[in-house]
C-alpha cells in the first residue's frame, strides 16, 4: 500500500494544552524531517486522556482537509504501555497515533484501505524515554509519511485495529435523547444528536422540551429571540443547543459529557 | 478593481477562542484551496461577539502586516442573519468578513479602495449549515483571493459599508477620559487614550491622578519604581497603564470596558 | 562569523500569553521580512517575566529543531531599560532576544560561537516606542539574520553575556532535593532532578519518599497502579512526579516553584 505522493500538510491534534511547549517541540521534530511542509494545529484542547472527545474532533474535521493530509492524533493516556503504535492509510488520507481509538471513527469515515503496526527503525527515535511518543514516534512517523516514505517501511500490516464508538441517540417515542459532546467558546452546546435523524424527529414540529426546559427549533443563531433556547443544526451535522448571543452551557448548567432529553410539546 | 497578484499570507482573527478545535478546520479549508499559503493566526481570543475589540486588534495589527496580506475577521454575532458579507479592497489589503462593523476602522485606515458583497456561488461552500460562514463563506473567499481571483467574481461592487468608531478620549480642562480597551497578559491596561493627544494634555507634568489614584508618564515599564503606576506611551499608539512587573489590572480593579479618567494635577 | 547559510525556520517564545495578539503581530513583522519563513510557536505561556523557566524551555526545546533554526526568546521584563538586545551564535543555530539570561543555557548547550550586542539602524524599527522589542527589535533581526545577513552587520561582538543557572538538584545521603520546574497540562510535575543524576542515586531501589509521601520508580505512567505517585524519568531528561492518568499536581498539592525532597527508604 503506497500514498501517492509526499503531502505538503500534518495536522496535528493532542490533549496537551493549548498552554503547551509539546507541540512546538513536536513541530520541531516535523521540520527537521521534512522542512517545507506545513502543520497546522487543529487543537490541543482535548480535555486530558479523552479518547472519546478527540476521536470525535477528528472524524468532525477530517472531510475539511485537503486529499493527501497526514493526521497526527496524540490522546494517549496508555504511553509506553501495552497498546500500539499505528498507521492508518484511508482513501484520501493518512492517519498515525496510539490504537486506543482515536483514529476509528475519522478512518472507517473516510474508508480505510490498510492498517500498519508501527515498529523501532530508522523512522523513530530511541530515546530511552516512553513518556511522549508524540515527539519520539508518531511525529517522526508523519514526517517520513508526508515525504512520501511507503507505510510497510515503517510498520507491518495488521489485520484490524482498537474500535470507538461516537456517542448517538435515541428515539423512543415523543423524546429523544443524547450526550452534550461539549460545549464550545461561545456556550453553545454541541450534542450527539444527528441533525437528519432530528429532522425525522422533529417533522413540522418546532417547539420542544430540553430537559424540561422550553426550546424552539431553528435555521441558525441569529432567529431565535434573545434568552430562548434554540435547537440549531450545527456544523458537525449535530445538533447545537444556542442561546442567541448568550451562553447556553452556563444558562441551562449543562457542560460535556451531561445527558440531554429532547421531547415534542 | 483586481489585487494585483497572488498573496502569500491570510491573517486569521476571531472570537472563536485559544482552546477551539474552529480554527483549525478553516486553515484545512484555506489549505485545500490554496495549499502554500501561510497563515497567521492573529488572535482567536476576541471576547465572544465583542467586534468593537475585533475592530480595535484588527486596526492596530494591519499596518504590520506585509503589502497583499488577506485579513479573514471571523466576530460574527449575526452569522446566517441578514447582515451581509463582504470583501474589502483597501490601498495595500484585502479584507473578508462580517459587514458589522468590525473591518471598517482598519480598511479605513489604510484607505479603501472597493467593497464588494459576496454571493453564494464557485467560491463559497453550499453545506446547508447556517451557523459557521468562517467556514463556509469567509475562507474559500480569502483562499481564493489569495490565489488571485478577482473580487469581481465572488461578490457584487457596493457603496457603503457598516461603520463601527473605534473609542476615544474626551479632553476637558485638567481631565482627560477614556476607556480601558483590554487589559494584556501582564496586566497592562490598554487605554483608548491616544499617545499623541496625550502628549500634548501632558505637557510638561510628570504627575497625575488616574481615578484618584498617583500616578507618573514614563517612556516605558522600566523607568518607573516598583508599585507605582505609570502611563506609558504604548505599542499601539495608545496610553497604557503599567506597573512596573506587576499587574496593572488587578492592583487598580480595572478591566476592558471601565473608564479611566486622568487628572493633571 | 557568518551563519552558513539562510533558514527556513523562526522559533517563538514568549510570556505574552496563549490568547495574546503580541505574537500575531510579531509573525506580520517576520512575514513582512521573510514572506516564506515558517515560524513554529514554541509556546507563549511562560509565566510573565519567569527568565528561569523561558529559559528552561528554550533549553530543552532547541536539541528537537533542525540545524540553521534562529529561535526568538522574548521573555523580557527589562524592556526599554539597561539590559542589552543580543544575537548568539552557537554552533548549530542562533539566538535572539535580550541579555537577561534566558538564552545562556540553550546556546551553552550547542556550544556558543559568538555573541552580538544588537545596534539601531537598518534592521531594526525605530518606532519611538519602547515597550515592545520583540515586535521592534528582536523579530526584525531574527527575520534578517533567517534572510542570511550576518550578524555583524547587525550587532557588535562582545564577550560575554547574562548567565542563568538552570534549578539543579541537591544529593545528601539518603535524600536528594530539587524544584518543581512546572506542571503541565496532565499535573506532571517537572522537576529539576536529572535522570542521570536520580539514576545512581536510586541504584536498585524502587520505593522512596516525596515530601513524606510513598512513590514508586516507574519507567512510564501506565507501569503504575492507580493512585499512586509515580517517579519518571521524564521527555526533558528530568525526574518527573506523575500519577497513572491523574493529576499529581493537584493531588500532592505541588506546584511550579516548590522544592521536592525524594528519600530512599
Amino acid at each position: 500500500m503506497k500514498l501517492k505522493r509526499s503531502s505538503n500538510l500534518i495536522v496535528f491534534l493532542s490533549d496537551f494544552g493549548s498552554d503547551s511547549l509539546y507541540p512546538g517541540i513536536v513541530s520541531g521534530v516535523i521540520h527537521g524531517i521534512h522542512p517545507r511542509v506545513h502543520i497546522v494545529d487543529l487543537t490541543h484542547s482535548v480535555p486530558p486522556f479523552d479518547v472519546t472527545l478527540g476521536a470525535f474532533f477528528l472524524y468532525s474535521s477530517l472531510p475539511w482537509f485537503p486529499e493527501g493530509s497526514i493526521f497526527l492524533s496524540v490522546v494517549d493516556p496508555g504511553v509506553g504501555g501495552e497498546r500500539e503504535a499505528l498507521i492508518v492509510v484511508t482513501k484520501r488520507y493518512a492517519l498515525v497515533g496510539p490504537d486506543n481509538g482515536i483514529m476509528y471513527p475519522a478512518a472507517a469515515r473516510d474508508g480505510i484501505v490498510a492498517a500498519y503496526k508501527i515498529f523501532p527503525g530508522d523512522y523513530t527515535f530511541q530515546t530511552g524515554c516512553d513518556t511522549f511518543h508524540g515527539r519520539d514516534i508518531f511525529a517522526p512517523v508523519a514526517s517520513h509519511l508526508s515525504l512520501g516514505v511507503a507505510p510497510e517501511k515503517i510498520g507491518e500490516r495488521v489485520e484490524g485495529m482498537k474500535q470507538t464508538d461516537l456517542p448517538g441517540q435515541v428515539w423512543s417515542g415523543d423524546t429523544i435523547e443524547g450526550t452534550v459532546l461539549f460545549a464550545d467558546t461561545f456556550g453553545n452546546l454541541v450534542t450527539s444528536i444527528e441533525s437528519s435523524t432530528f429532522r425525522s424527529f422533529a417533522g413540522e414540529k418546532r417547539e420542544f422540551l430540553i430537559n424540561g426546559l422550553k426550546a424552539v427549533a431553528a435555521g441558525t443563531f441569529a432567529d431565535v429571540a434573545g434568552g430562548m433556547p434554540a435547537l440549531v443544526p450545527g456544523s458537525f451535522e449535530r445538533i447545537e443547543i444556542c442561546i442567541n448571543r448568550g451562553d447556553a452551557s452556563s444558562k441551562l448548567g449543562l457542560h460535556g459529557g451531561d445527558r440531554v432529553e429532547i421531547s415534542r410539546i
